[in-house]
């Protein structure tokens, strides 16, 4: 299977892409690095990825960029960087992506457990994750030729200990875990999943 | 009590603000008619219509507007009509509101039952709802001085049956119903919540 990487040289990104490259052709994608770069927040960017990239079975997204931090005197331009980021970024990874994917690919998006169980400082992550989720709902009853569409949700994980913090008494996830979270969305058959991962 | 009904000369809007109008101080706020002006897509103008409106104890919203139709070939551009509207427009009216509302006071937001239950042509909404939805979640528990924040989440409204077609099988919703919905946010104590109107 061809797999791109969107975010693969993040935390979760290379866990995976070590992982299933022992099975699989990956193409790791990023904004700084990888065979391919991208900038989500750009629809010629992420055009621009799927030519290069070529015909794909499965796409995986774990970036998402979004804004943390104090609630009260949030503005307009701060909430902006998850609508662009984690909300349309992903979205136009889809969107985008439908023309260039191969009948019966998949598409998995990174969303996380804020969407329903909110923290402090993080509005923009669970506004970010309440679309994607809602967006993969939708998404996976318009897809055609087979083509899925699901996403990983996870709270926060063993691998970024700086933000443990901000989530206190949850208990963090393992690459392990998060790993299967993704497997199940790849080379499951589900759609329009949201796949939560503790 | 004082209410701000943003979308006031809609379907919902019009319905809400004749009925509390009978108790209650109604601004009636819309981009072409109403007590005040105000476009949401734009924060300047928000901040612009709060100032004119002076201190408030409620704020509803039933303005959203998403972008409606085919998937295959539905464009970033397209997709960013829900985006700035229905999502971005209803979070700075909680951002950039939550400087204006008296203590005690509530905002209540529109989503709608498309972020689980999503209907073909309507993907732009279902994340547009979602976000909100993740968005009244974690602003709840960030808002100081007993504001409340909660979402109505209405299927497809007897009053509009041009939208019918769309949502074979959904019993619409009778205006007094959702009526009570949004009573229940505004009057009520809950904060956080989506109260789903059916």
């Amino acid at each position: 299977m061809k797999i791109i990487i969107v975010g693969a040289s993040g935390t979760m990104g290379k866990h995976l892409a070590g992982s299933l490259e022992k099975d699989h052709e990956i193409i790791r994608a990023g904004s700084a690095s990888g065979d391919v770069r991208v900038d989500i927040t750009s629809p010629g960017s992420i055009e621009n990825m799927y030519q290069q990239a070529g015909p794909f079975d499965a796409l995986i997204c774990t970036a998402g960029p979004t804004h943390v931090g104090p609630w009260k005197n949030m503005t307009h331009k701060e909430f902006r960087k998850g609508i662009e980021g984690k909300l349309f970024g992903q979205v136009n990874l889809v969107l985008i992506g439908q023309h260039y994917i191969n009948p019966k690919g998949s598409f998995t998006l990174i969303t996380g457990a804020l969407t329903h169980d909110p923290v402090l400082n993080f509005s923009n992550a669970s506004a970010a994750n309440g679309a994607v989720e809602g967006f993969v709902r939708a998404a996976a009853i318009e897809l055609n030729n087979g083509i899925r569409i699901n996403a990983v949700s996870p709270t926060v994980i063993e691998a970024s200990p700086q933000y443990f913090p901000f989530f206190p008494g949850d208990i963090p996830v393992t690459m392990r875990h998060l790993e299967y979270g993704f497997r199940k969305c790849v080379f499951g058959a589900g759609t329009g999943q949201v796949i939560k991962v503790a």
